[in-house]
């Protein structure tokens, strides 16, 4: 049953499995860890001492079938599939030295594979791979991979490497970190590298992800963060993580707490594994009826006598005291890890709903209003505050939220304004003159209909006022936009913004990958995308791009940049993945008033703008404590603006979207 | 004029430059170097004082043109395209820190590479990057090559870093050779890296080559060795870079005049730079009517005069004193670097031409007569020479020519056989029935049309002789066919050939990589390519990869493969770029009688094989004393057999091939 119910999340993380040891009775295990009120189990199809080479043969020399978990019969098509999590063989070693235990390896990992897509299981569980020696293996898995229909294979890698465990405290520990393969170069205990190698033989494969197997040691929350970029499928909780509460119950430390409930909410299943540590007696177990399960309600094991109750208990104790998401949170779950084509609202005209959408974004509009309020106090000391009227102008006012914003500063100031609301989609300024006259604006406000570019204004401003910023500051054109309509602004004009700044940062977003890869075109590896970040790991902090003041009166003008950057990956991180980049904005709408969604300064509770990201053609490598370097170009030409970007360290890329190629804004 | 005339040799590398200076007369500069007998000048386009910051603007603020040479007028169409080489500005610097700099630059680069495309250039040559710090450059460079139709960019780069050149001699010099950059933690002086770094960016754009400034120092043979698989087009060999000899005359110390030559047999063309540093008496000139290069003849410059003439003519000394190519060069130089797909004999019927063209190669047979030869000695002592009569079935036998080589055999050792031909392809077997009428051969030998698997012999066999090996051995499926082919020989019978072996190692082949990358697909990039390899670098000793002996008794019979190969590059080498394998066999005929193509022990005057190449999706980049860790499976289905491979090491390739999906063999 699940865990517990959470207003609007129905992931995967609300059921919980339990890993079952080898049984020729699956039914039976499936029934006993239901009636503990698990929901599924992993368990093993085959009798673990079943070899292909010793297997008994008809005497024609074939070989007899494998001694599978008796039919398919013993349980329903939607048992298979709903409570069973195929485990491969664990004896299974597909590069190992022997010839013969690599031959009967890859035999049975193909009669399992074969049995599990025959009972339509949605995922198997694969034996941990050698460190850094997998080739075979993975090869193998990849050959399998490339006939599933929709089976998931779940690479299990322990968390932290079995070696590492075992010299916890010791001074060994920060030396076997840092400990390379000879052949590779690589981190061997950094079991990172074990999944990295395995994943990239098999060409990240969308059907191939991980299970982590989380003990009592944890590796550095750097470490731990990268995983979530990853395609996690499952954690394996074993009972050796929990510590022992006062009154003798099972309970996790607080690093173990927080990773779980990351898990949960990274939509990650949780299963429990080992043998019970903690003999307490059971509380009186909550309405359970296991026919609801699919059993037949004969079994009469008892719901308490499961050894790992008391850690499901504990588990679903956690999932239920995680605050519900609020509404923001809501709003943003449909969005979370999808790709949308950046706006181009220069040369489309946005939509009546995605006016509607934006204009619900209270904080932004107020963050406006404070601009406009403190731009309104400095331009116009109290004692001129009847003899002299502002003349602000809004460019692009759309539906006309700037206009209203602007207006009740005007109010809460007492100060006098002239409005022009310069529009260019002609659908907007419909609304917007009905706006006027039904909030009684006639006298204070005049809409001009017309690109801001081009018009001839009647006279200069003393403030400007727009919002033409996308997700990377600039990619909207707002530098061209405003070069263009400062011709009609006083020399001492302000304009709103006055400035602002895109951020960039490398990520590991493996699934964002998989989805841009899926287009299987070269453009869309060149083409940014507006997404709502979630499962993505932050591998270092962002840093600044470009910057763009308004106004600007350098002559000639020019919006080309060019920047280089480094970015450090810290070594207690351990070596990561870098799938793209993401990209943010910060702006000074005027002097201390900002707006913006770069991490570490981000406005908070504002939902206009989610994240960039600009992928990697191929994803780079980077070991530990290694270094990127990122080149970052604003290209220009008569009609359109593009971005191109390389990397040049630690390895070296082609440059993305050349001339504009495949990704461009039009003028 | 042509440096020389060569039987079968109609490379560019015929035609010889001159780095010429600044002239705004081009056509004067380009008739005083055709007076002086070379055939093309290197010149300036633009004034090199020119910037684009600092140019006369008219009164609208538009820039004026550019101080291109004259007007495209100066010269005929043909004398631009055929005699010169456009030298883009020398102050060009687009990774400087100075944004002006930058600036100037990239208007300057666009415009000179605009002009010289105008006048239909065939190249034009880019100055030397800075070390490791090339982002905008060719970020610039790769924009440019988009727009180009057939300009080459030739980016020139010192052979040897200035740097290390200075430190010649000195201590400094070895660990200069192996220090890192910061940031990149690539070598700074290996100058191989900079133009590795340079044509990454650029994505391998086939339009982008190197041009080498050779001076006084060479690096080791093997780093030399490395950029004959580069697309090296030319060499500037500077003065500085000779000695003189006893005379007073010009020379070249014993490693640059192989290095020239090596160049001269890879088409790439020399261009003399720099001033006269040996001032001898010219000797009479010979025979040049400068009106032939298109010159009017009206220039009286002595031909004399040119100050490169005595440099010119060593050059010209070095290329007609090589020896001209041989009868087997002269067959091969029409295939070399050309892709091949492999022959399927076995699903596939080869045609008439093709047996023709393998019949040809009378080493082949002469070694397989010896072989022959050898086991009928072996097989029947000489008191049963009278008593005995030898089986012997050739499989395979195609229009004969083994059948003609055994019974040579028998000949020779007086040892009486009876012969069965089995043939599986019809046409050749009406051949095959002919020759035998021809030869008066109808007593000794018996045709079999039938597939060698399925025949069911009359008697059983005591040699077995067939000639089923591929460039990779193995790769046109001898293993199966024999396999299936020795039910009908005795226990105690000989195959011939008894065993054989592939061999593979990493090569760069830069042209070879862009022709597969040309057909822009997945599947070419996992095929393999019977090509004669001839612009390619060996980057390490081949190593054996399969092995397969005949007769194979085991039971059960299992033809997979599975091995791990390690290739270490010598640090002397500096880095590389592999762009995939080069694969070849070798087979023991019987006992000490070889047969193979493996470079180190390849049977001479053969040509029945060229090499086979495996790509690389993705070139790899292998940084100085690097391991290559190389995975190769053999993989069998019931109706096909495929290879896979992957890299593990100095970083991880996508397994290629996956269930032979692009490149497989039918059984």
């Amino acid at each position: 049953m699940p865990l517990g119910q959470r207003q609007g999340d129905n992931g995967e993380s609300r059921y919980c499995g339990a890993e079952a040891a080898w049984s020729s009775d699956i039914q039976d295990s499936l029934s006993f860890a239901l009636s503990g009120a698990f929901d599924f189990i992993i368990a093993p199809l085959t009798d673990p001492s079943y070899r292909p080479s010793k297997a008994k043969r008809d005497p024609e020399g074939s070989a007899i079938v494998p001694p599978f978990a008796g039919s398919d019969l013993v349980l329903s098509p939607s048992q298979w599939s709903s409570h069973i999590v195929g485990k491969l063989s664990g004896w299974l070693d597909l590069d190992s030295h022997d010839e013969l235990v690599r031959s009967d390896s890859e035999t049975t990992i193909k009669q399992e594979a074969a049995w599990a897509s025959h009972l339509s299981l949605q995922a198997c569980l694969l034996p941990t791979p050698r460190p850094l020696n997998c080739g075979n293996y993975a090869r193998c898995v990849n050959q399998v991979l490339q006939g599933l229909t929709s089976m998931q294979l779940w690479l299990r890698i322990p968390l932290v490497s079995p070696e590492l465990e075992a010299a916890q405290g010791t001074e060994e520990e920060d030396r076997l970190f840092l400990e390379r393969d000879e052949i590779t170069g690589r981190f061997k205990n950094d079991t990172w590298e074990w999944w990295n190698m395995f994943r990239t033989l098999c060409e990240h494969h969308s059907q191939l992800s991980v299970a982590l197997d989380i003990t009592a040691e944890l590796p550095s929350p750097s470490s731990l963060r990268r995983w979530i970029g990853e395609p996690l499928k499952a954690a394996i909780l074993h009972t050796s993580a929990f510590l022992t509460n006062k009154r003798g119950y099972p309970c996790l430390s607080r690093q173990h707490q927080h990773l779980i409930t990351t898990l949960f909410s990274h939509n990650v299943q949780i299963v429990l594994s080992g043998t019970c540590l903690h003999h307490v007696d059971q509380p009186p177990s909550t309405a359970i009826d296991p026919s609801s399960f699919g059993g037949n309600g004969t079994e009469d094991v008892a719901y308490s006598k499961h050894p790992l109750k008391p850690y499901l208990e504990y588990i679903a104790y956690l999932y239920r005291k995680m605050d519900p998401p609020d509404e923001q949170e809501r709003f943003e779950m449909g969005y979370r890890d999808f790709l949308q084509a950046p706006l181009q609202p220069l040369m489309d005209n946005l939509e009546a709903q995605t006016y509607e959408t934006f204009e619900k974004d209270s904080t932004k509009y107020s963050q406006y209003q404070k601009a406009v309020h403190a731009a309104l106090l400095d331009r116009v000391p109290d004692r001129m505050v009847s003899t002299t009227t502002t003349v602000l102008m809004v460019v692009g006012a759309g539906r006309g939220p700037l206009v209203r914003a602007s207006l009740q500063a005007a109010h809460e100031t007492g100060r006098k304004l002239r409005v022009y609301a310069v529009e260019k989609n002609p659908n907007a300024v419909v609304t917007l003159h009905s706006l006027i006259k039904l909030e009684g604006w006639e006298n204070v406000v005049t809409v001009i209909s017309c690109d801001m570019r081009r018009w001839n204004a009647p006279e200069q401003a003393d403030i400007l006022v727009s919002e033409l910023l996308g997700s990377f500051g600039d990619n909207e054109l707002s530098p061209e936009c405003l070069d263009g309509a400062q011709r009609f602004l006083k020399q001492d004009g302000i304009s709103i913004p006055s400035s602002y700044t895109s951020f960039i940062g490398p990520i590991t977003a493996s699934k964002l990958h998989n989805d841009v890869k899926s287009y299987a075109d070269l453009a869309h590896f060149e083409t940014a995308y507006v997404v709502k970040f979630h499962s993505v790991a932050r591998l270092a902090p962002p840093q600044p791009v470009f910057t763009f003041e308004h106004p600007n009166f350098d002559a000639p003008l020019d919006n080309r940049r060019y920047v280089k950057l480094k970015f450090e990956l810290s070594p207690d991180t351990g070596s990561a993945l870098v799938h793209g980049f993401g990209g943010y904005f910060d702006a000074v709408l005027y002097k201390d008033v900002h707006l913006g969604i770069e991490p570490s300064t981000a406005t908070p509770n504002m939902f206009s703008w989610f994240a960039i990201f600009f992928p990697l053609r191929k994803p780079i490598y980077m070991p530990a404590g290694s270094v990127l370097e990122l080149h970052f170009w604003r290209c220009i030409a008569p009609s359109k603006v593009w971005y191109e970007w390389a990397v040049t360290a630690p390895s070296v890329s082609p440059v993305h979207n050349v001339n504009g190629r495949s990704y461009w804004v039009g003028l």
